[in-house]
């Protein structure tokens, strides 16, 4: 596929260094690791450091996200590759105020070994108090008795809001990693894909796909998923992933939730907003009420075609967090 | 090209539809034309109406621009095809609140005719006071000479962003249509198409391109550009395309300029900041400095690939612009 890159093995140092030339009144790249962002905007109110992490290529994930109300700090991967231990260390030491740092990151095998290194080395080398919560939002990955095994996907962009929030509260770590936690409890994704994507360095697809097919519960890096079908209309693909979603964690009338359908690159926003239209239909027959939707691409997988839809269940303490306003390069709330 | 929708006659309104449903604490659809769409959130400040619209496709473009601190409302056409007269007028007659409405849209005959007439119903029928500004931006598509024969592209995201904070700061008409023109006669932009999309209805591509070409100064609508070559690496697009823009409006040493790295659809966040990138590199060279730049999808052309380059030169006036918050459903700046 067709790419505005200069040399492939330099398109993450170069998006970096645009990133920070494009928002240098919003980002700092350390000078101890070139990988390693903080942001200059932190709420005076934040004792416990926010950072977040994982490969690139998921932009606005996950540096897009560094901000005010959102995460102090990212840690950046290669293209769908966990970033090393060194750039996480760095950045926590960076953040921390003293009261502990928060890890946030999707479960995949690499992530959890590098933030698990780095987490120690904080702790042995550092005395700073870390505390891990995993982004395991995606439906089709694992069946439901093992969500812990899940993989994290479009979900975490609710887990980086509401962990924000909580540390904009001044909550202290116990009460942040709490938070975090629920809203990763509370969060429910499944994707479906229509086009893959590929990587610089090599120009393959990410994965094998009819011209008339989709593939439901596809992974953000081009896992399989758990069916290839015909590509169908957009209100039964609306249908197919609310009804998974819901199957996994039953919402009753009255409930209030938090809805996002992501791009996952190449997806024009008129299809989203399609998506979306459905979605919200579904849900208000069966009188869950939409407290707050985001529509767009939010957790992307380079140029890879299709969509997932993710839903929050929201309590009051969420809600607050939801409401949160948020100011970063690739998000802002009001 | 596989698309996320029902019926293809229905995009349109099925998009309308959800972007209402996910914005209701943003947006109104008019009793009177499903086709016109105007914000709940108004600065109290405002005297003069500001109206925006075009065809579908270009998402954010244009309905995402309504809100506080841009447009109060937007005319909506089928895929890249002018609304037509009623929703426009509808519009105007709802935002107008005796001071006038400004007419923003680009350069193309439909859209000239279209808002043409419905600016004379404003007038004879309505008694509304109608100026028009259009977006000339593309260096592509006519000299120099000729400016006000050029198409509009993603430059009128920067006239949008102006007009509707000279609205907000209580500007009468004239002064509102003296800050539009400004905006647009100082704003240029260039852009490189590497893949086209291809509309619901027909399924054929928007044009024919080779795999390892792209097409220099493409219009937003797969109009032909000057120039096709080989596909080059980022940073030499990035520079043609400076270069074409500089040898249009020289900027000299110690000039503040507003930057916008336009994604065509499905051009990948990470390619844009690596285009951005050199832009920052080359303006800096020269001693011109980039005293805000935008980086993204602003003015899309459905799952288009490629990317636009827009400078719009600043003065004081236009710097305040710039900076003026704003809150609408697709773009949000603090």
């Amino acid at each position: 596929m067709k790419k505005l890159v200069n040399s492939p093995v330099d398109v993450v140092e170069e998006m970096i260094e645009g990133y920070v030339m494009a928002h240098s009144d919003y980002m700092s790249q350390l000078p101890t690791n070139k990988r390693s962002l903080v942001t200059k905007k932190t709420d005076k109110n934040r004792k416990v450091g926010v950072l977040i992490g994982g490969g690139s290529g998921h932009e606005p994930g996950f540096m897009g996200y560094v901000g005010q109300g959102m995460a102090d700090g990212v840690a950046v991967g290669n293209i769908f590759a966990s970033p090393s231990p060194d750039p996480i260390l760095e950045v926590t030491k960076s953040i921390d105020q003293g009261s502990g740092v928060a890890f946030l990151f999707g479960n995949y095998a690499g992530d959890v070994m590098n933030f698990g290194m780095a987490a120690e080395s904080a702790d042995l080398e550092e005395d700073i108090e870390v505390r891990k919560a995993l982004g395991t939002d995606d439906v089709a990955s694992a069946p439901k008795e093992e969500k812990e095994k899940r993989r994290g996907i479009a979900g975490e962009f609710f887990i980086f809001k509401a962990t924000g929030a909580a540390a904009d509260f001044g909550y202290e770590l116990n009460d942040v990693m709490r938070v975090a936690e629920k809203a990763n409890a509370q969060t429910r994704s499944m994707g479906v894909g229509l086009t893959p994507c590929s990587l610089p360095q090599t120009g393959e697809p990410s994965f094998e796909i009819g011209d008339d097919e989709m593939e439901i519960g596809l992974g953000h890096h081009g896992e399989p998923g758990i069916e290839k079908g015909k590509l169908e209309s957009a209100d039964r693909v609306a249908e197919r992933l609310v009804q998974d979603i819901l199957a996994d964690e039953p919402l009753t009338g009255g409930d209030e939730v938090a809805v996002l359908v992501n791009g996952l690159g190449s997806t024009p926003r008129m299809e989203l907003y399609i998506v979306y239209r459905r979605v919200q239909q579904l849900l208000n027959e069966l009188g869950i009420s939409i407290y707050r939707s985001y529509v767009g691409d939010y957790i992307t997988s380079l140029e890879m075609g299709g969509c997932s839809v993710t839903i929050m269940k929201l309590d009051e303490e969420l809600k607050q967090t939801v409401d949160h306003p948020v100011d970063c390069p690739m998000f802002v709330q009001r």
